[in-house]
């Protein structure tokens, strides 16, 4: 029931797109596929990427054309769409809880390979019951809390006791491990990402090693996003990589620092909120037609792609307040700009395009087709 | 293109409502539709609700019923979703820029009484060349900037000069003044939005008056929101008033207070994201299915509307983390509860529908049809 119309036409050139539109520079989205798929190849770890950061179809698919085994969703919402979208392998890398969702989750296991995660025994039963009565099986990992302290149980005795849980109930697969550490995505320095890793690849070499010493395979071990993908690749534990943001990366993202102090820049900012200058009446600023309904600033204010010297210093519904400085370039009125997003995720959740540049030619208009797709 | 089933039925009880999900207590909504109508009956300001907070035609409709003179927008794809769903008399309360947008407003104004907000010399012109191309009349305010300091020319002779020009232009109808205090709306204390008020009464009272002597007549001069209405009411010079969360509140304007340091309780919360307890796995706190995509936190965390001495103390993407306390009740895993948004504005706008209960029933299901109508 949303506003659907899309923001260009394919052929539109930058200028022509309406605003505030969100747009990928496909140039930099490519190459951060492909560099993605590339640092993957040879190591154990496979690339399941996070379909949550773009929930599009037309992005999944040209994941899975780089090597990608599948997708990562959030929510049963997002795989349902997914699968409609044609993508034949979905984690759903979250519990899915009630009895109803359940029931999706195994509608939607007879149409392609499908796996949810769980951290409780309640959600067991409530999976086995939709299972008997779609008659099929769902594949179920268990969730260990690794230092985000959001959802999972704890490693070692607890996940094997949900572990033979799932194992023995009948309707049901035990698939394996789901290890994701959120926080340390964000951990500004590689020293503090590499400390939180390093908890991370105890608990998960303890806990596999007492689910095998338990007769329990495995199948996924799943975990890793943009902010430490490589810790788990090269752990030799992980054999699927999370990853999402990569494709976009955002603000926040930037902030990151390698090994050498310097910004992470082995992934481009593809993502942009495209905006106009629509009021330069009050001095000393501009005004521009993007706020918090174009853009998300959870994760921080956003910055500007082509005047780093200014400063965006104040966001309401509707509008961008920018700072101009006393020398410098100054964007003039009815001026388009690109605004680089604090967050990808939820800044991605806002729109209903997404506009594919080239060349400064708009050459795709992909869906945001899982857009509030979260129930 | 997005997500688009509503997660209720007509006749639903609130325990089957799908989660997260965005509903009104309708008993709470009717009673601050009613007495924001009844608070300015017989004033001199007539109420035009804005459309922002909702972008729902259905609840515009109800506000019309209960005397509003027509609505406020602040996009021009606001205004044609609002047109499009029955309503004929549209503000739009704000700058809409570029020749293309412009050519929309001229074609809207064929459709129904529309009005539009400029503070810039091209932007005239531009609609100016909008309204001879679709042989029509604009009818344009002119904004002022009363404290805000977002959009707005400067009181007095700067707005003296644009008004005559748009009064002298053809295919323009000079329409009266745009003075909106955001930043008072949101002010603790009721002295400090009495202050910032008197700069908005000065300045207004004062460009009008320049206005009278050049021979110009406001047909509207329109501000005030739900932090301020009674300022602008009592003032005798405001004849709209554009307030809109009133009727939905947030946990922002719940710390708003009044003449006796006591939280301003005219308007009672009638807005919630219903979410789902998920995992109770890790210890002294639960999760919830609802974070970043159900709600906004520009504005601060949510509260709990059913257990208030329980607070939220963090949210991800798809997930809300709620520490428990040593004693009271805790929500179980699968429990529904109530969540005050921080701002009820752009959590609206993540929104597909709202589902309105009644004494614990789902009575009316209503989409947001200008859900990411933002250019």
């Amino acid at each position: 029931m949303n506003y659907n119309p899309a923001p260009a036409k394919i052929g539109d050139t930058l200028e022509e797109i309406d605003t505030p539109a969100l747009i990928i520079d496909l140039d930099v989205f490519d190459s951060n596929v492909d560099r993605m798929a590339n640092r993957l190849y040879g190591s154990k770890s496979r690339l399941r990427p996070h379909s949550k950061s773009h929930k599009c179809p037309s992005i999944a698919r040209r994941q899975l054309d780089a090597g990608a085994i599948g997708v990562c969703c959030q929510k049963i919402s997002e795989a349902e769409v997914m699968v409609e979208g044609g993508i034949r392998n979905v984690l759903i890398s979250n519990q899915v809880v009630g009895q109803k969702k359940c029931d999706r989750i195994a509608a939607l296991s007879k149409l392609a390979e499908i796996a949810v995660c769980s951290d409780s025994l309640l959600n067991v039963e409530e999976l086995a019951n939709a299972s008997l009565r779609f008659n099929t099986e769902i594949n179920v990992l268990v969730e260990i809390d690794v230092g985000t302290h959001r959802c999972g149980v704890l490693p070692g005795d607890e996940a094997l006791a949900l572990a033979k849980l799932i194992e023995k109930t009948e309707g049901l697969h035990f698939s394996g491990l789901q290890a994701y550490q959120g926080r340390a995505q964000h951990m500004r320095t590689i020293e503090e990402r590499r400390k939180a890793f390093e908890i991370v690849e105890d608990a998960v070499r303890m806990t596999v090693e007492l689910l095998k010493e338990n007769g329990l395979t495995c199948q996924i071990i799943g975990g890793g996003g943009t902010g430490t993908f490589e810790l788990e690749a090269a752990s030799g534990l992980f054999n699927e990589i999370q990853a999402g943001s990569y494709i976009f990366m955002d603000a926040d993202y930037g902030r990151n620092l390698d090994s050498e102090g310097l910004p992470v820049s082995e992934f481009g900012q593809s993502l942009f909120v495209l905006a106009t200058v629509m009021s330069t009446a009050v001095r000393g600023q501009i005004v521009v037609d993007a706020g918090l309904k174009a853009f998300s600033v959870d994760s921080g204010l956003p910055l500007l792609a082509d005047f780093s010297d200014l400063e965006f210093t104040r966001a309401s519904d509707e509008h961008g307040i920018i700072q101009l400085q006393e020398t410098g370039l100054e964007p003039s009125l009815g001026q388009k700009i690109r605004i680089v997003p604090g967050h990808c995720d939820p800044t991605v959740n806002l729109h209903s395009w997404i506009v594919g540049v080239r060349g400064g030619v708009v050459e795709c208009l992909w869906p945001v087709s899982a857009q509030g797709a979260n129930f």
